[in-house]
């Protein structure tokens, strides 16, 4: 089976690297830096890198595209008179619904689309970032369409399972991106709100403990990546910005009255629900 | 050097720990639980335990009180008449400015009050998650007042050096207090929004990755003493809560606009603040 991975950067990397890892011999490598692929040649995650997809694509069975969410259409478009017959294409975007509608629009009757989320990100970029063992023990998501072939969803799920993803769900898209919204892209808002608030300054790391440096670690943010990622999922995620706002809000008034009663309760709740789920 | 823990719980049994590591052979506990006092003698944490205070105070040169806020003040009242000339005792509350004032109105002349910060808390409860490496490079705070002598601050910074704290750092009393709300407390007000917003379900697992498990850490929550942590700085926290407000609703105003360069350079802003701090 010959697997291209489009885009070596830290995910596509990982991917190249954990697909090695795993015993898969035919990987091929497209990135539009040539460092990029020498590297990736020389450190063995890969057969063959090359610059032009063009070069490679008819030979692919697999291509997994490690692209941002605005390149995901516009590559098909471009390749699609290249595909293989019966060729599996997959992507790693955080976003599912906006994306699914691009691409169905533009792909191929001969080509198949397994819409994939692997949920292990990295404040990295590139491929000197990449490393598969981030994927060990990691959660993936599978968001299947109508058109979807069951051995074809069965293929990407045995992929993933195999570089080390321990968990991979099937879930409908506007389930995916309703609840990626809050698990992801509320923390994501929160902790830059967080580090951009004024009253952030240079003495602000004499004062802080492990609570602030854990919560603003995704603050460093691939911001070309996660304004594509919010802007795709902008109904989802003000929903969730205005639904953890509510409850902010109902913290402040307990404050602003001096509640101690409904403060306890407040802790108390989220006290309870944190150990249900850890 | 005779001294004291008062209230052995995970803090207080971590500094008994710690002071014992360090070679202190003389340290007392004074805790309400009998269990917890014969743990922490079993264990060598203390040299002694009590559950009156009464019994043991008039030896102490050193008092080390791990209560809640509401405690500290109380405490110097019920004791003072048993304190030895010269006594030097410490707290390790959170907030300051609240306790300051209510202790500075109670405290003999012959007793100097060194307040204090350890900035490492934890989630735990109770002696049995004591844990003196806890503090291994950790930083603290502390708060000199008017009456303070010298000799006696520089002896907490040397006992909070020799159980491994890395800085000790001497700050006044409201900065203390406006930075604290901003770095700990706003980061458990937002943790238990996060948590008890009505979008958390059984199913949330299902699509999280680390940063919401690294954000809701802080949600599982002591809210006996957070509550009073809260309600002694509330109107620093109000205010740390809505200098953040202006940064999330700057961020929601760029979604709803689908304004993706001022996005962007949210994004921008918040990766070069955090990569200079950290």
């Amino acid at each position: 089976m010959n697997i291209a991975i489009i885009g070596l950067g830290v995910i596509g990397g990982s991917f190249a690297m954990g697909l090695q890892a795993a015993g898969y011999k035919n990987v091929f490598g497209v990135d539009i830096n040539l460092e990029t692929i020498e590297l990736a040649e020389k450190e063995g995650f890969i057969r063959k890198g090359v610059v032009d997809a063009k070069d490679i694509l008819s030979d692919m069975d697999v291509i997994l595209l490690s692209l941002y969410p605005s390149q995901i259409a516009p590559f098909v478009t471009q390749h699609k008179a290249l595909f293989k017959t019966g060729v599996v294409l997959t992507d790693v975007t955080g976003v599912k619904t906006e994306i699914i509608k691009q691409v169905t629009t533009v792909l191929p009757e001969t080509a198949d689309f397994i819409f994939a989320h692997p949920m292990r990100g990295s404040e990295k970029k590139g491929i000197i970032g990449a490393d598969h063992t981030r994927f060990v023990g990691a959660n993936a998501l599978i968001t299947p369409v109508p058109i979807n072939k069951e051995e074809n969803l069965q293929l990407i799920e045995q992929l993933y399972k195999e570089i080390g993803f321990e968990q991979v769900t099937r879930v409908s898209p506007e389930l995916h991106d309703e609840q990626i919204a809050y698990v992801s892209q509320l923390m994501h808002a929160l902790s830059v709100g967080v580090v951009n608030s004024s009253q952030a300054s240079d003495e602000t790391l004499t004062f802080a403990g492990n609570s602030f440096q854990e919560l603003t670690r995704i603050a460093d943010i691939n911001g070309e990546l996660w304004s594509e990622l919010f802007l795709n999922n902008r109904a989802a995620l003000l929903n969730s910005i205005e639904l953890f706002e509510v409850e902010l809000d109902a913290l402040k008034k307990s404050l602003i009255e001096n509640d101690e009663n409904t403060l306890k309760k407040i802790f108390s709740k989220a006290t309870t629900q944190r150990k249900h789920w850890y």
